[in-house]
């Protein structure tokens, strides 16, 4: 049995079966074998018991509690169905497509709801005809044109705190803070929302909140902050029913990265809103996702260019684009173990190495100088949370976007 | 007629006509009313102008010079028989399928040169079916699997000269430098590769280097750097035939960016290369389609939040990911100029504006405080410089790619 205690991302469903990897049971290795490469996989058990542990926290703030799934992290379809018969989540949509897209895989409008930015008249009409999606409205301008094609209709209001919070240190991930946001109407504008609102005709019955991508433990004081800042808008509304507190919350990374504390999370939401007897909605994207797939890529090239070992894989940057352009990496590991890795995840078993995807640009480099076993041409690589906005917003870029997505049950 | 005289971006092709913006003759609010938005749109005329140009360059070093388009820029496929048609080019591919595409759209298998790296077995089984094809290896690995299955074959090396240049001082864009890349072969393996290209039957009939993106004037002093290191190659080489300067031509993003000086750039390949009696053939992506292509968007929202006036359109960044990711901007323009700016472009007619797209993150917004005149919702906006890396780099992100590509003749 292969000692690999000082792997941080090895789970119960997740970890090394004598030299291979399993996912959920299922070894990787051969499941590409039959799949070809680049392929992703993802492990049903694994989202459903993330929801669980979700709705879980909900139910411990002693507020009804409901997920909206943000589909835009993974909108495979066996995946939404399955999040659908499982009875544990709602959608949370971001454009017509997506909508129509939930439908498709079973969801009934009425368990979508719909939270975009930049509405235009064509969007809107799609709205106007699935009048049981509740919308979340982020502007003025969407308030006014809405109310125009679909009068009496129950929204939220997407309200921004100014205050935000992300992964670390990351500024791509920051969706409020002190510089201006697209996102959400703003204290100095909320009353105006509100009379707008209820001049044409649309009802006011919770508000939305979305401040930030990836926060962990470190960044909880913050959010509660976040949270107290959305209190005002909330003691604003006349009758709510709801409080949306978007996504957000996220996953390890890397070794330092701690998995988010759900108790003190629940706590925070607690102490805010309990009390006032609204039902507390989440949209949480990676946290459903993410740790539940990977990519897995073959090596085609294994070659030392001056100081640097380099691994060259059959996939790139445009399978997965957050480790290069958001810092968000994706662990790279064997699917198969050899030589002295085999028997032990050691120190001297490991190589500094640079993997390079296959297309055509610099940037293009799944991870630099990162300590590797020994592989040769030929064997299988694995890339750790490859679950969420991976396939989902790949691209055909140097029209290498021949990956296939595979559900695990 | 409007004074437009500030306007960096002004050209013969592409300019106010009364109030409105015509690309290559027509009227871009017009042809937006029957595509719809948002849509892509590229000038003929524009492509061929700077094909031609390009190699009244290139036969202005005194050397046979040829054109390989870098079809990843842009595989519009009637933009390809376009090119095709016209005799100005052939096409260099990156990927199995671009190969296939340029071959449907009219190329002979004769007229692709094929430039990857980390190539699959399953890449080289697509090579070996295309013998005409030019192949430029970019690691020994490379070289000895293709000998293996497509012996007997012509080939060039792309070589690392350890030296870079880009778009300013983008290191997103830099292929070589200091830094080990993945890409090309290093002076320290390079008799190596010789030996081996030998050792398995293959011709080594040039080189070939890319050493970066979007280098303008600036970096010509740099590059010639580059030509001069990449001669030591070449000389090593015992009948070369063909040096491939590889693309990275840049063109203007910015007021202050001048166009490349394609007469210096000529007359650096003259005094490296001059007397060799080798065929310089080169690799354009950008500086062939960037400047010919627009993206025209319906803005959807206009309000302002705090301090800042948004200007909310129908597509975000997934349509365009230079912009966000690489720095590079797409110049915001109004299709139809109204109010004060329909009488001249004048610091007073103009506002600081953010213009956001439809996409649910931060980092979605197309330019920050740019100055723009007024627009109201339902006009149309035009992003300039959309002709490469645009559409066909573009991803289905929130399923938000419904975007059209039309050909302007």
């Amino acid at each position: 049995m292969t000692d690999t205690a000082p792997l941080w991302w090895v789970r119960e469903d997740l970890r090394y079966v004598g030299t291979d990897l399993h996912l959920g049971g299922v070894n990787l290795a051969h499941a590409a074998r039959g799949s070809g490469t680049p392929a992703y996989f993802y492990s049903g058990p694994r989202v459903l018991a993330n929801l669980r542990r979700l709705q879980g926290a909900l139910d411990a703030t002693g507020l009804r509690g409901r997920i909206r799934y943000a589909m835009k992290a993974n909108r495979f379809g066996p995946l939404l169905t399955l999040m659908k018969t499982s009875g544990l989540c709602g959608i949370d949509a971001c454009s017509p497509n997506e909508l129509r897209h939930a439908v498709r895989c079973g969801f009934s409008p009425g368990e979508v709801s719909y939270t975009a930015t930049s509405v235009s008249p064509a969007d809107l009409d799609v709205l106007a005809r699935n009048p049981e999606t509740w919308i979340n409205c982020d502007s003025l301008s969407t308030i006014r044109r809405l109310g125009a094609v679909s009068p009496g209709r129950s929204i939220g209001l997407r309200v921004n705190p100014a205050l935000g919070v992300g992964y670390g240190e990351n500024q791509l991930l920051r969706y409020a803070g002190e510089r201006t946001s697209k996102f959400g109407i703003y204290r100095e504008h909320f009353d105006e929302a509100l009379a707008l609102a209820a001049q044409v005709g649309l009802k006011v019955e919770g508000i939305h909140f979305h401040v930030g991508c990836g926060y962990l433990n470190a960044q909880l004081p913050a959010w509660r902050e976040v949270l107290h800042a959305c209190r005002w808008f909330l003691d604003r509304v006349p009758n709510p029913r709801v409080v949306n507190l978007g996504g957000g919350l996220g996953v390890p990374h890397v070794a330092t990265d701690r998995a988010l504390d759900l108790e003190t999370w629940a706590g925070v939401i607690r102490e805010t809103f309990g009390g006032t007897g609204v039902e507390i909605w989440v949209e949480p994207g990676d946290f459903v996702v993410k740790d539940a797939g990977v990519l897995v890529l073959q090596l085609n090239t294994v070659e030392r260019k001056r100081n640097t070992l380099f691994y060259g894989v059959d996939g790139g940057f445009n399978l997965a684009m957050e480790p290069v352009f958001y810092k968000l990496p994706c662990e790279p590991v064997p699917a198969r173990l050899r030589g002295e890795a085999a028997t032990a995840w050691s120190p001297d078993a490991l190589h500094p190495v640079t993997l390079a995807g296959n297309i055509n640009e610099a940037l293009d480099l799944w991870a630099e100088n990162v300590p590797l076993p020994e592989m040769a041409e030929g064997d299988l690589l694995v890339l750790l949370n490859a679950g969420g906005y991976a396939a989902a917003m790949s691209s055909d870029h140097c029209m290498r976007a021949q990956a296939t997505e595979h559900l695990l049950l």
